[in-house]
């Protein structure tokens, strides 16, 4: 398939600048852009790409202002990252595979039910009276425990485990890996050793979440582990029992949410943050990479540091840490010349 | 089922604050408690919801000494939390499954032997010579390579792999998704290349030991990798080739544990803790969250920070930290006013 | 098979200090040897084991002076790591299955191909149009999605997940549980709603690449996701899309790199690092155990801390934090030394 410039202006309400006939067939990076390629301009930290770019069509925001000459055609719009979306998205609707059927060597209980239109590959399985929606794709070798509930239009990637009683809403995509219901960390000590707490809760997904690949979900001691609507978790996140994330809240790779911990709405974390257990998130919170927090947060904030603080002040006194033997030399010579002042004045 | 307050305080040995005729039918937390319910108080965080909890029954400490008027009856025990995993253990007992017998599509190698009682789920796999002990359960799609000893009354859930020739003891439970013996990261520096030392030790795991999910122990050069008799490790723990970990000792998710490091008994590691190769930590050390431990511990004690030092040196270099910029100025100040001093007596 | 010094000396180009005529059997730790094993001193800290070590025979470096008397048999060799690399890859091959062919139950899809001496092992996928090269070892319950190219002499561990499209060179190994090509984390904002970005792209693994257990590496949006020849990750490492990994550099367990970075050949990174998205980083660049890098390396250096800084300059900065409350103490001592002195300089 080839689209010209004007084509997928029309298609997106942008308008060309330069040549409405060039076309192109597929995606590139702006960085490696080839000719009968597209790419876009949405971080201005690439825009110096724009001017040598060998990408026949750039999407850029209309509101982008050029520097210098521009060899491709550009498409404007509203905004580009956004527009990008809606062509990846097309491509990918082409693509996408239309198998459905249940393969021959999976395993599903009998007393389950798998709803229509769906997909359920070699070596999957499927524990008794789980309930499955339409149209969703388990792939092969993944683990459905027993008396789970997963809602419609799902993809449950290879090797994903889902343990016994967990709900799953929909449009869910859980990506290889990844373990929902796993048992929480949680002993009690006897004398010198821990004794198991059972955990006899699970864990709830509510609909549109994205689970990364081997990110782990701890199954709740009683009541649930909840994730609530719009939630994405990247690769190697670790939930712990009885956390709950609030809707559309993100977070990057390799965070950790200890047990009990409550997180608001609309938070964003950046990769390795840890939270301790039993603190509360309110909403609009952002958390710098790595941080460690330790407390509640109340007010909608952006924090960094471990302890974590307001990011701006974390910013300054790590300015400042790096210039620590500095200030500490320059304490010792204000040490002296008191000394040498106070022996001048005793003197007099 | 349905107990009272008065059969669960005998059962306890506890004794009855209230109504003793009062039922309840499952559990809830705290802060959400319902009617018909039991829950607990042993976080005293958590002391203000008993005031207003719906919950029917409250299991408290003995030395709990309510503030205000308490809508709930209470069991008073020696300790709630403790009690909470008697009643917790006694409901999962009558829950468990009593399924046993091997899943017709399980794979299982003709030089394998299997104990009484065991049940093997579908897609299994269990190696050459491997020897599986009484009283397992081997979830579907586990994979037990060759030469593997497995004790009694362990469960291995789906997607564990357990490389050849790992031994693990009695009573032993590992998450989905956890790796047993893969090679340790050892590379011998050749010009610019990396040569692979290959890794023919192999993983101990001792009685009683808990692996959580997509935790991953990497087996030894020569000998073991061992992790001893009553260790706890959370979800997504690192343990590299050749550690040793002491009996009893627990550690919180994402962990990481360089090559040849020996840990000692009872150690408790907060999440995200990364400890050095080559070291060797002594008996009865805590480690706060995110640390990171270069050298030796000699003496039990608390750490903090990366790197590591005494948990309240931390906190209060950690309090000034903060106020660095504040610091900086002051000293300018200081300065200034040392050189003004100068003039002043200079000119006398 | 026991050997003799003689033959070992022999066969490594080394030479023997001590009785030519002992003989062992297998290998031992230099802390813990055992009659009839051989051990080897490369890491200096451990040269006082040598001293009293009971193993029969110790590699050491031709350059290594003992302070005392030792009671084993030393064979001396340019470099001891590397000779002893050299007999455990000797063990190694000896032990190595030789297994080839196809398990009953694995599932390959009609149009892959398989090149000769391959094995599969059961419940294994291997799906449309995908090719595996010769001599390659597919473990049990692996999966091999559609479209996917993998090389010559690779091993592909048990629940190995390999995403469509993506391409696996000669040579390479992938251990238990990780996952090469889940979608990166890309979502466009929308309100307060997350839209996916469709993740088209792919991940390519150059030859001779080792991947550890249960690491995760993103497909990329569109083009590749690169790891270069020689490239070696630990377990539970995250790559997140886009990214370029240069030849040769390693990565300890848990580090994690966000989406389009690029690194360069012959880096080395510690455990748990972090590295910031759309950042360039230069070859032989070398990163301290749980540093946090925010903006581009030009030079080759070796950072440490979070933000991360010349590693000399981050353990001095570090150095002087633990005594910042000292600091503190002594600066508010100074600011009443100069009012003091002020006073008395206005008295005169």
């Amino acid at each position: 398939m080839e689209f010209s410039a004007q084509q997928i202006a029309a298609f997106l309400n942008g308008t060309v600048e330069g040549n409405p006939e060039v076309t192109v067939k597929s995606f590139s990076k702006i960085e490696e852009g080839k000719p009968g390629t597209l790419t876009f301009l949405a971080n201005p930290k690439y825009e110096h790409y724009i001017y040598s770019t060998k990408a026949s069509i750039v999407l850029v925001n209309n509101d982008f202002t050029p520097t210098e000459q521009i060899p491709a055609t550009l498409i404007r719009v509203e905004n580009a990252y956004a527009a990008l979306a809606i062509l990846l998205n097309m491509v990918e609707q082409h693509k996408q595979k239309q198998q459905t059927g249940i393969d021959s060597s999976a395993f599903i209980a009998p007393s389950a039910s798998v709803g229509e239109n769906c997909y359920i590959g070699h070596f999957a399985y499927v524990g008794k009276n789980t309930t499955i929606g339409k149209n969703c794709r388990i792939y092969p070798q993944a683990y459905i425990g027993d008396d789970v509930t997963i809602g419609d239009n799902c993809i449950i990637y290879p090797h994903v485990t889902i343990y016994d009683g967990c709900v799953i809403g929909n449009n869910n995509i859980l990506h290889a890996g990844s373990v929902i219901g796993s048992d929480g960390f949680g002993f009690a000590p006897e004398g010198d050793l821990y004794k198991k707490i059972p955990q006899l809760g699970n864990v709830v997904l509510e609909d549109d979440v994205e689970i990364g690949a081997n990110t782990t979900i701890d199954r709740a001691v009683m009541d649930s582990t909840i994730i609530h609507k719009g939630v994405k978790l990247d690769n190697l996140v670790q939930i712990a029992h009885n956390v709950e994330v609030g809707e559309n809240t993100v977070m990057a790779a390799q965070v950790g949410v200890a047990g009990s911990t409550k997180i608001g709405k609309h938070c964003m974390f950046g990769g390795q943050v840890g939270l301790a257990g039993h603190i509360k998130i309110t909403d609009h919170v952002n958390f710098g990479a790595q941080s460690g927090v330790i407390s509640d947060i109340k007010e909608p904030t952006t924090v960094l540091g471990a302890p974590a603080i307001q990011a701006k002040a974390f910013m300054r006194s790590s300015a400042i840490f790096n210039r620590l033997p500095d200030m500490y030399r320059t304490m010792g010579q204000l040490q002296r010349e008191i000394a040498e002042l106070k022996k001048l004045i005793n003197k007099e």
